[in-house]
């Protein structure tokens, strides 16, 4: 017995997480659902003994001026970047979207929306000057000594501190200031890469691939004309002659991207681009009795969620209605988070919700369906537990999230304009339900995503750790993006391959020439 | 006292490796060292309870018909590809390389012993044709139920017999036919993948990129005329129309390479491309007794070691002297894998082996040096052990493996041209012994390469286990080399795109060029 014991003691010692020195940590965050990702990444920093200081404005709304497990600096600025910017942008997304094409579409968020894109990356660089002209906030930051920036670079702001306090630098990251961060660390043929907002998956139709390339371009252009604008003044500013803000953001050490291979099409990637695709996700909890006593009156037929989002709780009522009928037509139960007014047509059996506990919800085994708009989020933990989804996707990435579960067979996808039509929801909702193949096809998605070396948090936060212990991974990072384009792509020795050879090939043509001549003049004289 | 012993049980039950059903694993192995890596991963499948069968020609040299591990069907073949064989190719070159240039090296290697690798993949044909053409043999494989194959791609035949029985393909890789496998599977621009055999880093001239997009040329020529006479024959003998052998063998699907990113330059990768440079190495165990009585006998100074790999015991002893005579003027002992004749200039603090303990005596503490040709294996287990290395490359990869350590500071080069020239060797063993920063380089590396969320042992067990459990890894492995040079590159969508503009433009200069002919024609009549 005391053997077995022994062993215990000898066993938890090895079992018990490589021990951690206490690292200080700065995080520059981006707002919105953003910083749900990064919150999580935060919280398990700081039960692994770290430090962890955050800066956030003083016209923050998302994240709180809450000390209970990080420290939080509030710098003061006049713009704000609150609830109300974010919703006037959504809600002019939304409402330019229903009924417009795909690709005015895209073109409308790339250009139409210019102004409020760079409206909002201003205020962003106002909370980065108000950082870096406060000498005393500056004087403090220096002192502290910080081991590692953490920053999402959706917001240019993190990759200009970084390199102001020369501090290694980890992304928790998906987006780039535009487009997807894969398109600017890694070779990304566009043959088979879809361009967000493109609509298409990784087998494209020539037409498409024209369309594919031609985004590429003008989301280019777009990060071009808001980088200018904003984040490459402050670099010329305050780092120096010779600072190129898109060189420096492609100068992280670690990529955290939040995406794996069962969600994303396989593609080109590089040696410091980490995968932590659903590390938000999670074993169910117990719910609140009156939600599980709600759940457990479905019987055997279950119960369906419905949710679109941190941002939309308020849709088109005549939209509303359609769905609260045809919620009312099934004999599921149904919750719905929903925030504005109670649908005309609510049927009984549905349950309107202020907040809903998601990732518990779609872990009971009741639950049979998700309606979902298609956020990263939302995704990542339908494919956890293997909920097959209706997807009813309303702006940016959301078609494409959702696009990469219909592929698989996991999901239906309805459109914003066609979604009240001809009963498309019932529909689709009832296809979902009874169609065996949506559940078989996301359970495989599911165990795929479950079946990895070590869970995705876990592995987060190994090469969080492992940046601080080394100062960085620069062992890992390429320096090719600074070679420029026409080297990197080998054009100039391309060019100076075919100039040899032509110059060989005019060279011999004049020998030759110059021989027959010759020949033939003494063939001339000797006749 | 009960719950600890309860929390132990219940620790054991977690912490035992998941548990793994027994699987049947199909091998198609390569000779030579490559034999003693795939040896490594076999029995440690072997040790997590998988069936493990190799299949082996009646001429084989390394490969043991030796069934304490694993099964193993020996094929009858005519041709060998004996150590007589192996011996011939490599002296061959190294004979021709003393004195050559690194240019007329590779070329050579490429075109002007391409009659001897023809003469290689033609015996592994053969081998590969007397497997398929045993009917017996065939019913008897299909009836085993393998679950997956797992080959050296190096040769080809592994490939096509997946294909044949139609089952998962796991490579144990590095080489393809020609060139190094990242070229084949992942995007590689030329301007900082430096192709084998250049003998340059990441970072390259002008003309070093030129050279580099020469070398990859002549490889692409090499493993083009090599696999029509050879493995293609056999895939439209035994595969039918449309199997073209090198989409084939990209169509693995996992590849476990034998490098990481502490050894290799970074590069771009792919998600089934996996890791486990230095899965062969392990903690040193304690030396046979005359071994640690020699090494301890070394005193403050420490001991050399030297080897120069498995196939070349003897090198011309001119070369041989110079470096005996140069280690008896060292303090140090030196231990000395050597097969030749005993060298006239011998030391007393020399010891000949025939053998040696390499990996126990690179973990040893009192080694302090090892001088190594820079084949894979000998490099990582110096990594792994953090000694420093003087490297005396012979041919194929060694220069450029030993270049990547030179890179980093944790090894000092010689030539073969040179090692015997103005007391080359004696001042290189010299520098590495008395410069601290080349220890201090190589332990940063070691720390490095240990500081890995699982062991690359371990990792790589996974990922077969994986592909057992999943039939496969699809979502993992693009299948965008389908796509047409053309398309794989855009290169029809450019040109339609400049095409189109051009037309617009056309079109544009045609419409302004009639209205102001219009014009012009209404001045002149009005005047």
């Amino acid at each position: 017995m005391r053997l077995i014991c022994c062993c215990s003691v000898l066993l938890l010692l090895f079992l018990v997480p490589r021990v951690c020195h206490t690292d200080n940590i700065l995080v520059f965050p981006t707002e919105g659902s953003h910083w749900i990702n990064m919150d999580i990444l935060l919280q398990a920093l700081h039960s692994r003994g770290h430090n962890v200081t955050i800066l956030r404005s003083s016209k923050s709304w998302y994240i709180k001026d809450d000390k209970s497990y990080y420290n939080t600096i509030t710098v003061p600025v006049e713009r704000s970047l609150d609830q109300n910017f974010i919703t006037k942008l959504i809600s002019e997304t939304l409402q330019f979207q229903r009924g417009s094409l795909p690709i005015t579409n895209f073109l409308y968020l790339t250009f139409g929306m210019l102004g409020i894109f760079v409206e909002a990356h201003e205020a962003v660089c106002e909370f980065v000057t108000a950082i870096l002209d406060d000498k005393s906030l500056m004087r403090n930051l220096k002192d502290s000594k910080f081991d590692l920036l953490i920053t999402d670079p959706c917001w240019g702001g993190g990759v200009i501190l970084a390199k102001y306090l020369n501090l290694p630098l980890v992304y928790n990251a998906r987006w780039l200031i535009a487009g997807e961060g894969h398109l600017a660390i890694a070779p990304s043929p566009l043959s088979y890469i879809p361009i967000t907002g493109s609509g298409h998956t990784d087998k494209m139709s020539f037409l498409e691939r024209v369309k594919n390339v031609m985004l590429h371009v003008t989301n280019q252009m777009h990060n071009y004309l808001v980088v200018t604008q904003t984040y490459q003044k402050l670099c010329d500013k305050y780092l120096g002659p010779d600072n190129d803000f898109n060189l420096l953001a492609l100068n992280a050490d670690i990529w955290l991207m939040r995406v794996d291979f069962v969600f994303e099409f396989p593609r080109p990637t590089m040696p410091n681009v980490v995968y932590m695709g659903g590390f938000q996700c999670k074993p169910a909890k117990p719910l609140p009795q009156h939600l599980e006593e709600f759940v457990q009156s479905s019987g055997e037929h279950g119960v369906i969620l419905m949710s679109l989002g941190t941002f939309v709780g308020e849709i088109p009522a005549d939209m509303t209605n359609e769905i609260a009928a045809a919620f009312a037509k099934l004999p599921q139960k149904v919750i719905w988070r929903h925030k504005g007014d109670r649908p005309a047509a609510l049927g009984n059996n549905t349950l309107l919700v202020d907040w809903m506990p998601q990732n518990d919800l779609l872990g009971h085994p009741k639950v049979k369906l998700f309606v979902a708009h298609g956020g990263t989020n939302g995704v990542q933990e339908a494919i956890y537990h293997g909920v097959p989804v209706v997807g009813l996707p309303l702006f940016f990435d959301q078609y494409d999230n959702l696009l990469r579960l219909t592929e698989r067979g996991a999901a239906k996808m309805l459109t914003i304009e066609t979604v009240d039509k001809d009963n498309n929801f019932l529909k689709a909702v009832e296809e979902v339900l009874t169609e065996p193949s949506y559940r078989i096809n996301m359970q495989r998605l599911s165990r795929l995503h479950r079946d990895q070396p070590m869970k995705p948090l876990d592995t987060a936060l190994f090469w969080i750790e492992f940046v601080m212990r080394h100062k960085g991974a620069a062992h890992l990072r390429s320096e090719s993006y600074k070679l420029p384009w026409y080297s990197y792509h080998s054009v100039d020795v391309v060019l100076f391959l075919l100039t040899a050879a032509l110059l060989i090939l005019l060279i011999f043509v004049w020998i030759l020439r110059s021989c027959l001549r010759l020949c033939f003049k003494r063939k001339i004289k000797s006749e």
